[in-house]
């Protein structure tokens, strides 16, 4: 099975190559600004160019994209639509663009976050844009072609992250990353569709 | 108590008006294209010329925004800026705007919709959309200063439309829309905060 990897230099990222590969998968990793194959994500070209290099090929999982971390007296319209650019678009883009490099079956795989459930400060354009991303994986699974599934993972912050990230999650409870990166495994190899996993 | 109401020509907006005034609400109706006062929502200096002008005032009803409608297939980039343009950031900035007029323990009152939790055909868009509302207004709440609520209505078809939209939603129980309008004055009466409520 050849999977392409978004976000694979990433916390997240890294560990899903990790657990695809020992399972077997032959992972094609891309990365924003280093690897072999590199993609800006807020850019349809450079998406299309991306999927055109790698050919046909099985599962798409993306651990990338950007939200505006701000209070809401400072989210400026530049913020949202940085958010929603790079998070939701960038993965809808990617969706769009690798759905015909897709064989019969296949699977993608996006990434949302804790804050689509349980607000932080700050993360008022993450709430939003999470949920929306959710929201599209449930609306749009009916209607991929040739038996293509779609689903998101909504991780918490990461057992490997939180010394970093503490400040913005008190008193949440971290999840070890090799659990979020087995349930990328679980989306790709499971047979459900517009589903939100939360590792 | 004096409401703005937000597409008060519409059809929801209408009801929403009409139930506001018989709770004795001085009601202050705004349309894109008629009525005393107009907004165009995806315009912030629009929108902010509206609430100088409005003054000082107790609740924000909003019941507009667009989203596009089409199968996945025929989405493009501009149905996506069109559909968090309108819906999305155009009820964050009526939101952002509406603030520092409204006077303390005031509320905000937004619009979703029924695609956020039962996808229709054509509905994409829609769904993600309506997810970012009710997640922005989950995620905002706690950050609103001097006792201001914020909640979303999240209506599926009304009785009133169900003609005219029918074969967009087969199989669905459409609602009164006086139950809809209901909801806004529950919202704005209620003592919640960052709820969706499902008229």
């Amino acid at each position: 099975m050849k999977t392409v990897v978004i976000g694979a230099n990433g916390t997240i990222g890294s560990l899903v190559v990790e657990r695809l590969e020992r399972a077997g998968h032959e992972v094609i990793s891309v990365g924003r600004s280093s690897g072999a194959l590199r993609v800006n994500v807020e850019d349809s070209a450079s998406v299309e160019a991306l999927f055109r290099a790698v050919g046909t090929f099985d599962a798409l999982a993306v651990a990338a994209g950007e939200v505006a971390f701000k209070p809401f007296a400072e989210l400026r319209e530049a913020d949202w639509a940085f958010s929603f650019g790079s998070k939701l678009l960038g993965q809808v883009r990617l969706a769009t663009a690798a759905l015909p490099h897709l064989r019969d079956g296949g699977s993608i795989t996006l990434i949302s976050g804790v804050t689509s459930r349980e607000p932080i400060r700050g993360g008022v354009a993450a709430a939003a844009v999470s949920r929306a991303v959710e929201g599209f994986a449930m609306a749009v699974a009916p209607e991929l072609p040739r038996g293509i599934r779609i689903n998101v993972i909504s991780p918490t912050v990461l057992d490997e992250s939180m010394e970093a990230y503490a400040s913005s999650f008190p008193g949440h409870e971290s999840v070890p990353g090799a659990r979020v990166a087995n349930s990328y495994l679980k989306a790709i190899a499971g047979g459900f569709t517009g589903q939100t996993l939360i590792p």
